[in-house]
């Protein structure tokens, strides 16, 4: 291990077969923690190439179970976020795309700092289970198409151990490490196609476009090596995405854009993201017929009943889906309004997300419990018009303790102007692989 | 410590007041290992600046006790070499300063990898105990003039626990570490002058003169800083220093040249060092006047006869003396002969002291049991002329599992040719702080 250390601290390359022996012994705990922190402190300082990226994505996958749903009969696609703030696209997507013919077997985490979580959203919805073992997984898959579940000990477990120990020692910013976490659980899952959504913007991790093109990229680049056919959009994440931060609130957002309506943004996204994973998972298919699909799947409301039997199936009471009583709701409601007039352009959309946690939507410590009714309802996008007085956004809690401070936070979150900023495109960019896009130009 | 650790990892400056809770809270184990690893290793690939170092040995200094030793009525002075081969140095110096009127109260280690240990060489002396009391250490002190034992637990603690860290994860070498750990030992013992012997060639850490002068310049600095007046050496290691190479051997060595004898080169560094010692710690004296002096005290026993003092006080049989058969010998020697005839041009001066260690005069595993009267006699110098069949060196051991392998290991380390190299100078360069050599300008 010191010459595995000594080798990367001087920028030297390690072999395949090393680092599987680094990544084995590691998590098997023959490696002590403070060598391997020392490693990770050389690969953050002296990167890794595409070669070692890839050596250890693999030995992270390897070091668990492997999914094998081949049996399942038809293609399977997943879809990974970055992380943003307001973000409930999987809530949307799993139902959309399995009511299309391709089963998304979706392992999703919990929120992270500024950022929501899927899960967290999900366990809004009264008995809703994310914690399946891989054979209850396997079944919902079988029974309803998706599935949305949290990571089991089985798989990928080196990379729980190295997430660990890297959030303990200021090595999670780091390009290779990134890629080879999200990717061992995500081809652990056996899909064909894997669509990313790598967020840009002040309510993402990534700010920069080109810091969010090289992790695409990359990204795009070690799935594709693995045979998963594989694309990230850079999506814009300047503002919250949809109206509704906060898990119940997201959840009742999603329900509205699988009957169709919901935000404009929002469902954009939606689209866009389902296109790209239908497309990917059926080769023949055009992105034309991919839309029409989507399109008609979510107005006939087949995406909409195969949501509720994915909450049925995953313990859940289907029924929130026409009665969003049955959610919890805070008691209390708090509108805040506009100090002045002008044009909406820029929202600190950080601070939003650190205003719903500390609202109570998301954990400060790990053992803190999520208050799913707390959140708040944004009422203005980027370049709307606000009359002094005007409400921007309400917020909703069930407890006070916070709430003073909070409502300033929010306040202060809202840049209003003169000028009506140029809006950016919530699309920014698609990247595929090299071979990929080669392969498509000479077709 | 995460903020620590990225602010580093980001090359930012730590506060003095950082850096001094950081090692605190380290050294009480309020930080784990793996998060001070990982801050290890972003210093070594980010650097300190000097006031980062400052601080850095400050605090370890501070971590334990500081010796108050101005009851002894007398200046002290200290040396510290950063490691060679053959180098037999603290036994002669100790002895030599004392009896000149400045105490040394010298703190000192093992062989480490390649390079031998004054405590070794010590413990070669029947009786001879390293491993004394802070108090029985002050009492040698006050009786003799000088001491040698190793670090106890009192002194530097935090040095003990991160250098033990350091060397789990490969984060030796490198300056700012380096420099904290030498100094925060030998600013402990409350001197009022310190002499640096940074070794420069292939039987030293440091190979080039531009390295070695970089991290003497920095120790210079940083000694100057806290008061204690220092002058660092680069002394050549390109051969191994006098003949001998292994505990008694080297004992043997020390004690000839207290007697006036000696090898030349071996003589005139421990009498460079000497005088820089005496004229550090007295400033009225001139270098002539100290030179007088040491000169002196070797031809007229004085120091040897300080050396057997020292000695009995540490529990050793001062007859060693005069009688060397009561250090322990080998029963076996081979002598290493000339394939060819020629000019000696070069010495491998690290496989020379791999092979004293390999014939088990130094550990390979700290639980090693060192063999005192192992080791090797050299008996040519880089420009001598060699014939066929000639001795170069001779080699003493107790086993003779080895003594094939290292007898190749020995022959091929002494390189022949047809040219006589040029005479590198045993000392190579004076390194004293900036203010120092501007006051000397001045005056």
């Amino acid at each position: 291990m010191l010459d595995w250390i000594a080798r990367k601290r001087n920028g030297e390359n390690l072999a395949e077969g090393e680092i599987r022996d680094l990544v084995q012994s590691y998590t098997r705990g023959d490696i002590p923690d403070y060598q391997m922190s020392a490693w990770l402190m050389a690969v953050y300082l002296r990167g890794m190439d595409k070669g070692e990226t890839l050596a250890l994505t693999r030995s992270m996958v390897e070091s668990g179970l492997r999914l094998d749903l081949s049996e399942l009969g038809c293609p399977r696609a997943d879809k990974h976020s970055t992380g943003g703030v307001g973000d409930k696209t999987s809530l949307v997507l799993a139902p959309l795309v399995a009511a299309a013919g391709v089963a998304v077997p979706m392992i999703s985490g919990r929120n992270l700092g500024f950022t929501g979580g899927t899960l967290d959203k999900l366990e809004a919805i009264p008995g809703f289970r994310v914690g399946l073992s891989i054979q209850e997984f396997r079944e919902v898959l079988e029974t309803v198409g998706c599935a949305i579940a949290g990571q089991t000990e089985e798989l990928a477990p080196a990379d729980r151990k190295i997430y660990a120990l890297r959030d303990a020692t200021a090595t999670i910013e780091c390009v290779p490490l990134i890629v080879a976490s999200i990717l061992s659980k995500k081809l652990a899952e056996d899909l064909n196609a894997l669509v990313l959504d790598v967020k840009v913007g002040n309510g993402a991790f990534m700010t920069s476009l080109d810091a969010a093109s090289e992790l695409a990229q990359n990204l795009v680049e070690v799935a594709d090596s693995f045979g998963t056919r594989t694309r990230a959009l850079l999506t814009d994440m300047s503002q919250p995405l949809g109206f509704a931060v906060g898990n119940t609130l997201e959840v009742v957002e999603a329900i509205e854009t699988l009957k169709g309506a919901g935000p404009a943004d929002f469902r954009e996204l939606c689209e866009s993201l389902a296109v790209q994973m239908l497309i990917l998972a059926s080769p023949r298919m055009t992105p034309l017929e991919a839309q029409g699909k989507i399109s008609t799947l979510l107005a006939s409301g087949q995406a909409l009943q195969r949501f509720g039997q994915m909450v049925e199936a995953q313990g859940g009471n289907p029924r929130i889906i026409d009665r969003y009583d049955l959610l919890p709701h805070s008691p209390h409601r708090h509108v805040v309004t506009s100090r002045q007039r002008g044009y909406l352009f820029a929202v600190d959309t950080r601070s939003i997300g650190f205003a719903s946690m500390n609202l109570g939507a998301g954990r400060t410590n790990l053992s803190d419990r999520v208050d799913p009714s707390a959140g708040l309802m944004i009422h203005k996008k980027t370049g709307d018009w606000i009359e002094t007085g005007e409400p921007l956004c309400t917020i909703y809690c069930g407890r006070d303790d916070q709430l003073a401070a909070v409502m300033i936070q929010a306040k202060n979150a809202f840049q209003i102007g003169e000028r009506k900023a140029e809006a950016t495109p919530l699309v920014r960019r698609i990247i595929e692989s090299q071979p990929a896009a080669k392969r498509a130009q000479g077709a």
